[in-house]
């Protein structure tokens, strides 16, 4: 398991090959053994296979120019919340959820790279027009996925200067 | 691995064990494993094993009154950030971090719970003053760890409705 959260890098280049939908509705399920503030759930997810609909995604993200077979867009419900403020954790919970997606992509032989898109006013403008989102429906990003077409090596980019002991001022 | 992340639960009772450093640090280097906005790597890590700081936590988060013998505050510290706008992903950055730190403790036999506390104007306050932040440094959240004392069945809470195909208006 740590293996695999080190083995996760982000994937560019993909080989010209789909992604089972088996494969997908696993990555699904474990996007959703995510936690979430209160337990709200706040995430929906869309799939995205179909050739021409990737390429107007393409063409929307500055960053996301790669030739992934398949994308996934990880978008916060705001209409889920009744009357809470855990609305004010949406992002939080869909990024757990993505962290998720990624790492069981690792095991599933597949790779991923993470796209943006909120709190970019432009990206979400575009996404939510590509994929027919409802004003209260927020893409949070894009994760496209395939089978990778480069290798790259497990890493961490652990560094001690980053972790405090206690309080802020005292080294770990 | 996907067992890993069914396995992660909350936990909110905890053996009466401290933690080992070298486990701590384990958890660090799978934080730092995760992917970030442009790799600018926003986190910092506080480390809390002190039992009267412990309690100060307990006091200040009203969903917090759990006894961990260890907790972990994941903050963002805006001042990496010089002229760009990648500092709109700090709180995604960190929350993938975050999930990589209760995903990893799963594996050596831990419990977490992620407590919020961005943006939580008063949790922010109060977490900052007791863990001694400078104004640039963010607490998003405190994750507490600890040897479970309580056992909970994996699980995913995937759920077909949350999926859609190609566009928003179709089912998976």
């Amino acid at each position: 398991m740590l293996e695999t959260i080190f083995a996760r890098r982000s994937i560019r280049r993909y080989q010209d090959k789909p992604v089972e939908k088996e494969k997908i509705e696993l990555l699904l399920q474990a996007a959703m053994a995510a936690p979430s503030a209160m337990n709200f759930k706040p995430w929906e997810f869309v799939v995205v296979t179909d050739p021409q609909r990737l390429k107007e995604i393409r063409n929307a993200l500055t960053f996301g120019k790669h030739n992934a077979p398949a994308a996934i867009s990880v978008c916060g419900n705001l209409s889920f919340y009744k009357n809470t403020k855990a609305n004010r954790f949406w992002v939080q919970d869909c990024s757990a959820a993505t962290e998720n997606i990624m790492l069981a992509a690792v095991e599933l032989g597949l790779g991923t790279v993470w796209l943006g898109v909120h709190p970019i006013h432009n990206y979400i403008k575009r996404i939510s027009r590509i994929l027919h989102f409802p004003e209260h429906v927020i893409p949070l990003n894009v994760i496209y996925v395939g089978y990778p077409a480069e290798e790259k090596p497990a890493r961490t980019q652990y560094s001690p200067d980053r972790v405090h002991w206690e309080t802020y001022e005292r080294n770990f």
